[in-house]
């Protein structure tokens, strides 16, 4: 169950492996299901979730009501509605494990014990937390200088596997273009 | 020329007033002119700089060549072209200032070494970075879930200032308004 955040923890903080066992059961499990919504807009968010298996998506509604992928979150990784939970307001965005999934997740108060409890794991999360600002400016970058075939094949290149594996309409609106060109890119291939 | 700094740093860390004097002094100490380049295109980042007075803007081109202003940074917050620093790569924005500007500035080895030489900077720059990421991502939200007038409004409330001091270009382009609706909707007030 803890196996995979261990392997985070071992990657990113000195800890030795009592610490880990300390660290790892401040987190709870659950399973959930395909399209599962986990979080509602308008919600205070009161979890942060650490993905063991499956996939979690962050998204709004835009102007006209359709819907907008924000986030992808994937094995091994952390995410949430990273404002609502950080600042403790209501969300913008909903998340939802739009594939069966198996995660671990903690709440606001026990994430920030962690900080005071585990010394190292301040600068371990801030060496996250600038990856995870980086990946969302290069997304702001991305829909900004690339097109469509550009987004494409940026996304090849660094996740290949989620093109495959995830319905065509998610990928499409994660890039921000249509079905149809999603599929003629493709096709391409 | 460290005043400002030093008020961050009071706000935001457990330090002493030795401490304080050792810490701003790894700033060097600049003053630009309006519409200085400070970073091209292509090169990478050495600086994170700190502004005492003016604002920089941090800008990229879309794929029309056209400009594009990701953030406005101005007195008293840290900012830089953020993945081309922290990672040390080329660099797809310019920074510019865009008003004559008074700056501090430290280079990407001695930005790290305050992390080993100041326990407490730790705690304070992952505060800050939370507060960062926070914001591109909200800058994210409002330019899908708002229309002109919402962001419009959105920025008279947290930031009313800027939209007088700057040209109406960079706060339509900011907003990702045309020049035409901008000026609409400040006649509207």
């Amino acid at each position: 169950m803890y196996t995979l955040l261990k392997q985070f923890l071992i990657n990113n903080m000195k800890v030795d492996e009592g610490e880990l066992d300390v660290f790892c059961k401040r987190f709870r499990h659950k399973t959930t299901k395909r399209n599962e919504i986990l979080l509602q807009i308008g919600d205070v968010c009161p979890y942060i979730y650490f993905v063991n298996s499956g996939c979690l998506r962050i998204y709004m509604l835009d102007v006209n009501g359709k819907e907008s992928t924000r986030f992808l979150v994937t094995e091994g990784r952390f995410g949430t509605s990273f404002p609502s939970f950080t600042l403790q307001e209501p969300s913008l965005a909903y998340i939802q494990s739009i594939e069966p999934s198996d995660v671990l997740y903690i709440s606001h108060y026990d994430f920030n014990k962690l900080f005071d409890d585990f010394p190292g794991w301040e600068h371990s999360y801030r060496i996250g937390l600038q990856m995870d600002y980086i990946a969302s400016i290069k997304r702001i970058e991305s829909l900004i200088t690339m097109d469509a075939k550009q987004r494409y094949q940026s996304l090849m290149e660094t996740n290949p596997a989620l093109i495959q594996r995830l319905p065509s309409k998610i990928i499409a609106d994660y890039l921000g273009i249509s079905q149809e060109t999603l599929s003629r890119l493709k096709s391409k291939k």
